[in-house]
């Protein structure tokens, strides 16, 4: 089509030559999951999504990690500090996941341990989230990007004190190539068709998504 | 002007040399309407627009499908699931529309009848919309650009579950190039030139603006 | 004080002879829940507060009712129609609630069953919550007022169309007389001192508060 | 209870003697609806409820005064002016309406034809809508007040410059003892009871509330 | 009509004798215009109004009092602090005002001259605007309130720093009494009747209200 | 005027007998401050307004209750626990307070301690301000004015979850004869007159609000 | 600096040879206006500015046009039809604007008149405004930045149906290089230096910026 | 790792040949802050932040330059103008600050004794921020970028007339490579490892954010 010859890697389907986008396609086999200080000290600083939906989908993303058993690693600025310890509950969700506390180092790709771990994982798509979005989010999400990763920021996870800043912060991270979007968003793409596990993704859903739990109570019945 | 020798596709206008801009503008021999997952159990989880707006603006998409006579596919993903049906009157409204139920692909690009259905139909620019918008939209924009297409997607017609998760999916779209627009602007690209059928598209624009309903009443009176 | 002969039937301090307010205070032994038509359908309806947090707020009443021991009633409107079955994890977690399926009475008021189960009661405090504000809770609330009952709406786990719909409902109610709170100023108004129960009452905040969990984990510890 | 001596008129349930509030509850065969000034001048001034949803809003309460067959009136401000017309969709959709064309009068209750069609009528709850709130409804709305009537504003068909200009009109209405709400709460409170008519009233919603006409049609599925 | 026998003083209606509420509504004849504070230092706090339309709303008020030819005071808090000078735009267009620089008192009605003024006048309506809401417009609105005067605030004609702000201050005078409305309210509240100056009250809208201009131009046409 | 017979306590007028409003105008002679639970760990919680603009509230508060030298109390629900110990800088800036720690009761006003204090000051006007505004201001502010005292709750130095449950319980209080408004009104219906002490007062306001600070730079130069 | 070759047009400062970035400035000799669509009847469309604003915005935008004697065109879409005449205070601000009336084309873009007019007058700046937003604005837009001009789209004085559609109007023109901006930035663009016309520029704020005004009258006096 | 054969400057990783993007880093010994017309009189126009707000994030970038010691220019247009001297508590809070005061250059970069300090101190990373952010802000920070420096914008120490013009201007300079961030981003890109100052970084926190402020106190004890 269009005088084709370069072919997309993920569909298969031929590309233009001349074509210079490139769609970097989440792939359960190439991801890993980079949680960044979600502490508890650091928690209570988010204000610009309320308290309750903040850590549902904090809690969603962990689900998701689990569900595509994905190499995660939890990762923390000094928990001995005012910061806080990494919230009780992400660590219960995630008994795999490798935990590493930053004796000092703000952005989290400055921490040798952090670069260990995602290089030995050999993963080159990383599905990041943090606290605040603007440094524990953006700083790491730079990095990665300078250093070739492909970087996909879940925005729905990461909190900040207000949008005036968020929005900030999205457009620098824009700018260097990262891509932006939802838990949701990162589950439909890593999933790619509901056939491979169509109970198991229903309940998946059911879990994560209060409004779409009658649907699925509806249909099964 | 300005040393030009290229010369616009378009309107016939000489482009400076140097330009490296091109406006991929929407012509009706070019453009075919794509409809993604506007069903039933998918539609009650829009919330970034209320819902009487967002079934108006649906339903003006279609009517400018129609108006046009451009080659329309309506697709849904695993209509017996709890996403349930297509909307009846959408369906209604197009009855020419190509219907393609997808198995289980989430991207509707992954669909092989979706691919097909394109690219029989000869068109390159792409006018989709969907439910929801990070998903449903964002994915098969981000392959159709892949591909070669120019993709123009209707964000009005969109929906998804609040702003926050909308905004994300914008930019992602449009840093891979994506066109974002509202049906109104769809209209006014292909329409180009009132003369072409003034009381058609007066009537059209009746139909679907309220606001500007009141102007032409008076007008004709 | 200011020459006072009466004296607070809650807090025993006299009370000025002329002053025509009184204090209506919730008291647990004076107490009962009604939850009306928190049903799957109409719940897809509720657009003025977000779906994980109204969820949330749904559910910590309920988890107030089991931990007051208040007597409760779920009531729903035609449960075997579009408004669909009461919501499942509502019922688990009310397993001692009366519930009751109004074969049509859209105020639950009308239905001679929910009057009598009230009655039966005796209690005159009602703390009523439903789907939607201005039908669901707002007719019983005016019904009940008119019948002599101490009425607390819990607006936080009532949810609407719209905040334009909401605020019309309020103001009705205001007017005639209704006291608006949110749960968390229901559980509060009904515990009154931290030292009846203090272990239990925090671990009542741990569970619906995400945002006080934090400070009880670090005091703990 | 509570030592009642009185009994609701509507309910049928004693109310105690001391209890100063009484509900006054919308009746079918006691209320009339009163529209003023959808005029399409003054319907481009309507800046506080977007206009696809405005619109859909106002012909939902005249879908409602045909389906109770309540008696109406529609009244505008000198057609013959920048005013503009009635509505014609509005007209249309009436057709047994009385129209009362008013030469100069702001206040529709200073017209001696409005006032004497009112009276006729023998309904003493007067349902109103208008454009704009707080001069169209305010004024009428007052003055039926003080005249004896009870009055029922529909805001969310009923509109104006903005949401500040709006707030000040619902609070002077609702001090003066006007009862502000939807036309969907005016269309529960009608009904009462599902039993009367189930098919009917359902598609009754069906046609005006589009997000309920998907559990309807699951349901009738 | 409901066995009437008072009559409105207004409408020439009659009124039920149990009727509590009773219409205090605007006469050109006993209106008095109270600007209280419109300095150009103070100006700079208002934060809840955009600039350019709070000063469109304050000129209107102005135009109005000129066009109804109503008693108009202007007052001032120590034009020589750092309050500043009243908008010079205000004295110009309002010649016929009477101007009174307080020399320390906040609240309007504590000055003597004032009160003389307003006393003088012989009229008992109160139209009042000012800056900030919660100070320069609430307190005199109280003490006139208690004075026995009909207090008309006009809401979009007084700022202050922020919405919460303002609302708290809407609600403190609405339960004294006051009745909250826009001048737009006002100006029609006062003219009642479009046949006692046509041609003139169309140019006051035209010069007004941007949005009507051209409704006037199209029918003037 | 208007038969008038009696006369304000506060402004020497005379008062018409037939008007049942009266103003309570806050009076430095007869005024209390009394915070609320300004506690670290429930500071946290705040939401409804934003962190730095909140704390300035507070302190400004605080200021007030300094430059007029008002009798002060600071209670505090249990500090040692997950609620904190109150606000260093509060504490800090008024040394004067009287500061009761409640071992247990939620509603201060149920605590012997607090009411004491009240008492024994001799004050029947009480400044209110507390976290979170529907329990630690709402509960005592309605037990207040049970016991026949004015209260004046100051809205901005008040925070809660969200505007949602701000909104309740600021109608909930308005029902009962609160007066809602903000530190800027409780100054100035205080102050009542610049030439008291205008260097004092221009400082006070330079301190507290930063917007008017450049008008007295700008004037004393 | 940092081995700069090449030399700012603008500003005379050499700029590093590997900089891609160029400050494409507008300049007073090389600058145009360009009006699209002000016209009566699409103005009753516009709803993500008010209209007070709006119309102010517009109007300065042509005060500029005056003030810096730029060569300005008012374009129009078919005036005799439901669109309307241009502004008629638009026209008799600007009496030496070139007034083109389009009988059909709906991008300006695509009339040879104003194609002609824009290329006669020699100018490769375009400042653009016009209703609506994504069709008016950004159709033309894109068609001058394909041929080769440097295109400045007047933000605050372009209008829309709501700002969804804004939205995405604006990235799509961003995207194309566009530059976005408000008729301030503009002016300030274009005067460079106070010292041109100190006394002049000054007038021009005072007659634009009614927040600017208080400060030139106080620094004047 | 991914055939990478440059290093990143900053982090001495690889860097992958192929790879375009340089994360463009904040650096203490490259760094350099300049404020541009934090004036009286401008700063009187700001309204998308809210005083009290944008105050403390202008102090606090203060602080951070004082903290990092970092050369620091205070520039400002015509302090002997309407636009009013630079604000007190900034030159209070920078002694060492170069300060120039333009005689009429709006583009402070237009102004030698602003390029010849910033060339004299080394630096090519600028830290910028000021009033009004399309004019003071946007035009030096588009000729820094068109000269070869890398620019932070601080966003919220900037301010302008409202949201509108804000993300306008902030499209045209993430468009020409600037980079949005906030002070606290800023301070943490600059700080980049706790160790390096665990107390005085703790302190700077305290200082300038009130939130986080709880958690030291806490964490100290």
């Amino acid at each position: 089509m269009f005088g084709t010859k370069k072919q997309s890697e993920e569909t298969n389907h031929p590309i233009p030559e001349s074509n210079a986008y490139q769609y970097k396609r989440l792939n359960k086999d190439e991801a890993l999951v980079l949680f960044v200080d979600h502490q508890a000290g650091i928690l209570s600083l988010v204000r610009d999504i309320e308290p309750v939906e903040f850590k549902a989908n904090v809690m969603a993303l962990a689900d998701l990690a689990v569900y595509f058993d994905l190499p995660t690693i939890l990762t923390a600025s000094i928990q001995k500090s005012p910061n806080g310890p990494i919230m009780p509950e992400l660590k219960d969700k995630l008994p795999k996941a490798k935990i590493i506390d930053r004796p000092g180092e703000i952005n989290a790709w400055d921490n040798e341990d952090v670069v260990k771990a995602v290089e030995k994982s050999g993963r080159k798509q990383i599905i990041i989230a943090g606290i605040v979005t603007e440094v524990c989010v953006a700083f790491p999400t730079l990095s990665l990007l300078e250093a070739g990763y492909e970087v996909f920021v879940v925005v729905d996870a990461s909190g900040t004190f207000n949008e005036l800043t968020r929005n900030a912060a999205w457009l620098r991270m824009q700018n260097a190539g990262a891509q932006l979007l939802n838990w949701f968003a990162v589950a439909n793409e890593l999933r790619r068709d509901w056939r491979e596990d169509m109970p198991g993704y229903m309940e998946f859903f059911k879990r994560n998504i209060p409004a779409y739990k009658p649907l699925v109570d509806s249909f099964l019945k």
